[in-house]
């Protein structure tokens, strides 16, 4: 075990990426950094609670855990029901394990030391959990800095550290979440890295489901291809977030395959797919959109459609940069795709009028893209100090409104997408009617929706692209020619009279 | 939609199982008529609360919505946020669902009349969520039902339903638990048809698990499989609980899996693999273990170790009917085991001693079996007029004492397993060590565990077994030859240096 002692590090499998743990430790001294920075009392210590254990509603069916983010972020440790401590001025680092009882060897595992946690987490200093009010006591901190903050994707507040014997201490709840926020958006190269592999994963299984879609198939089942194959060879049990799976007029339903709408149509000849799907490795996410059409070969009106959504994609990516305002490039693809839409004869007069009549979020309500880590909706969009939401349709939907950095991780997802309730509310709107040619709108009812979202990263003058899938009309018809060599069969297929 | 409209039902698609919705109307009559039998006051209402759509921590990421199982069992209702209620006097149905905002319609998918859930959920009405107080007074109840009770497995208490307005009502909360718990006991036909389904589904996914195992493989890889299939082929979106993958020593982690030890060993040559996966369809599960030897071919220790778990299997599905006590099936499993291993020369000494010295228990800690249905470990083991949980080693684990009955789902899983810090005590305590042949024994540490786990239901005059696997050493090994000839190329095959 000298090895694991000597590198400790989060893996797989061999076919897997190794994670070393110093990406954690790195993440603290760039924490302590900024508290000190931001001068916070010199005995500081940092108090991290993890994410728990728990079972589906009254039952004790307990749910396949996953580390809440700060503290994945911070220490990098599966298992739950841990606390993490850091001294401030040293850097020095505490893990609190649970002290788990002798019957947890029967049913759950060998019992490890904390000499174990120790190593495998490549902290300073591992203890039980019922130590930690004692042990925090003999730092003789100034004050305890715990975190507590608003999470601006959910609006909800993030559970602060709490055990028993807190009281004791002097502690404040403010200093620590919005530095904690601010380390979290710029990513280091060993967390670009992590989510180089999290894309190359994702970006594989989306291929393997342009391969293996047939027509006939249920939308789950193209769903179950992806998991399955992030799984089974990108070790990822976790997906980044539940995958959207819209073919057909379901790709107009943004955030389709939810519990009420869960991935259950059958796929159609003629169908456009949309399908927003990606996977989580070592707590990192990826969030990965790709639109084809489900028999392989797109139609001149898919086509257009498809171009243009590519085009706001390509412009933006050409665009972004450190400094460049990330609701600019929001309008940017707004007003590329109206363009397009205008050339294709969907639209008609001046496109600076339409974007002053916001007719841009008619075909694109949400907005250009997220930061993305951790979480897939990151944190740190709308800091105290940051801009401030914008008002407007389109770009009120912006995860964030703040100016491009270097290490800052963001989906770039421009989409158009033909919503009947949006496009009643604009036939009736005369502002905005006037743009739109309704004889070819009508068209397009039931066609659904492109998007196309790739992650990328801001480097010193620009971008790197992180997702890798097919994205012109040409090589997504030829990848999907490919997978048409290859065996797909489903069970339904012999129930079903063709249609 | 006439069709739908007369025939309401759960369908994923053709080639899964339709569940008719009259299921969940029989489950209020049959509810209906046990609490009127009780003399509830005539105008008493039944008033349920759905489950509630879940993010992960404070992030904005949606879990995957699974229903609470008594709301399941009583309305079948797949959205979130929903509540129902029941006239206990004509067995009049009401579900309340949420108004949900015209955005809505853009993010999550089409609005739906309050018609549309009267008609798909086969309820005499529906309401709003938001006019719940309103609708329950003009019903002019005696009293309310809710349903608060202690869950035996878990130890948690079930949610009771809460609404604004819940104050004006006159409310009972203990009547009602006791009385839906035990119609939960007692299945149906049309909810054994459901379970016969999970079972034969479960069971087709482990034989491909059987078939595509090779040296090599991680655990998790043939979790992603049984995964893959059940979701693939069966429309199954959740899984029972999270799977058990445990190859060589990780077989005697009895809940091997978890977060700490999530599947993660390689499978080597000659390991003995334990995988106990189960799938979920329509919120009804199923529970089944294989054990079978990783490449194939049952060692002599291996099938001696796997046929005395097979004949306690047996022993017990011959005796099982209605009358029959669980904790004499529990003994009678312990006992053939123990017999078993006397015979294979790891025990001596009399077998009824070794009972007596609770040395089953040893081999096998936990529980013969529990009762299966929307949980895993379905609700009704312990209700307070039933027997009381027993207290010695072993039977203690048993999820209920009770005797059986026709309509009843359990799991029968006995199994051995060589648990080193059991075998420890067990080695340091004269009164059971003297059973022991402590070199035959040695021979056994890190050989893991075996478990046969089936589910069935009590007939009139014995059993039917739902699960539908190869069980014999000959089967096992047939259907793994069979196996080698399909392919199973893994990614990790190429990376790694033969053993």
């Amino acid at each position: 075990m000298a090895s694991l002692k000597a590198q400790p590090a989060f893996c797989m499998g061999e076919h897997t990426l190794t994670v070393p743990i110093k990406l954690h430790d790195l993440n603290r001294q760039r924490l302590c950094d900024r508290l000190r920075a931001k001068n916070v009392p010199e005995n500081s210590v940092v108090v991290l609670q993890g994410g728990e254990s728990t079972t589906r509603y009254c039952s004790d069916m307990e749910q396949v855990f996953r580390q809440e983010s700060y503290f994945h972020w911070t220490f990098g440790v599966i298992e739950p029901d841990c606390y993490g401590a850091i001294e401030v001025k040293t850097g020095k680092s505490h893990l609190f394990v649970p002290k788990l009882p002798e019957s947890y060897a029967v049913w759950m595992g060998k019992l490890h030391s904390l000499e174990f946690f120790k190593d495998r987490y490549g902290v300073d200093e591992a203890h039980y959990v019922t130590d930690i009010a004692d042990v925090l006591a003999g730092l003789k901190p100034d004050i305890l800095l715990t975190l507590k903050g608003i999470n601006t994707d959910s609006g909800k507040t993030c559970r602060e550290a709490a055990f028993e014997g807190i009281g004791q201490f002097k502690v404040d709840n403010k200093l620590l979440h919005p530095e904690i926020m601010e380390c979290r958006v710029i990513k280091t190269p060993l967390e670009i890295e992590i989510l180089r592999y999290t894309n190359r994963i994702s970006s594989d299984a989306h291929k393997e489901v342009m391969k293996r879609v047939r027509i006939g198939m249920k939308e789950y089942q193209l769903e179950s291809i992806f998991q399955h194959y992030c799984y089974f060879t990108g070790g990822s049990r976790h997906m980044s977030y539940t995958c959207i799976c819209g073919s057909g007029e379901n790709g107009a339903v943004l955030h389709y395959g939810h519990a009420g709408a869960p991935n259950d149509k059958t796929v159609r000849d003629g169908d456009i797919c949309l399908f927003d799907m990606g996977c989580d490795y070592c707590c990192y996410t990826s969030d990965i959109t790709c639109s084809f059409p489900a028999n392989g070969k797109f139609t001149e009106d898919q086509k257009a459609i498809y171009e243009s959504v590519y085009k706001a994609s390509r412009a933006v990516m050409n665009a972004v940069k450190p400094g460049v305002s990330w609701v600019d490039m929001h309008l940017l693809a707004e007003r590329t795709q109206l363009e397009e839409l205008k050339r294709h004869g969907l639209l008609k007069g001046d496109v600076d009028e339409m974007m002053k009549a916001h007719l841009g979020a008619v075909f694109m309500p949400h907005g250009l893209g997220h930061f993305m880590g951790c979480d897939v909706h990151d944190v740190g969009g709308y800091p105290e100090d940051g801009p401030p939401r914008p008002s407007e349709p389109g770009v009120r939907s912006l995860r964030t409104a703040r100016n491009l950095e270097e290490g800052m991780v963001l989906t770039i997802e421009p989409g158009i997408y033909f919503i009947d309730a949006l496009l009643e509310q604009t036939l009736n709107n005369p502002e905005q009617a006037k743009f739109l040619v309704p004889e070819v709108i009508e068209r397009f009812r039931n066609f659904g929706g492109v998007r196309i979202e790739d992650d990328i990263v801001i480097t010193s003058d620009g971008m790197e692209l992180l997702t890798c899938v097919p994205r012109t009309v040409e090589e997504i018809e030829a990848i999907m020619a490919e997978g048409r060599q290859l065996p797909s069969p489903f069970p339904q297929e012999k129930l079903q009279p063709k249609e």
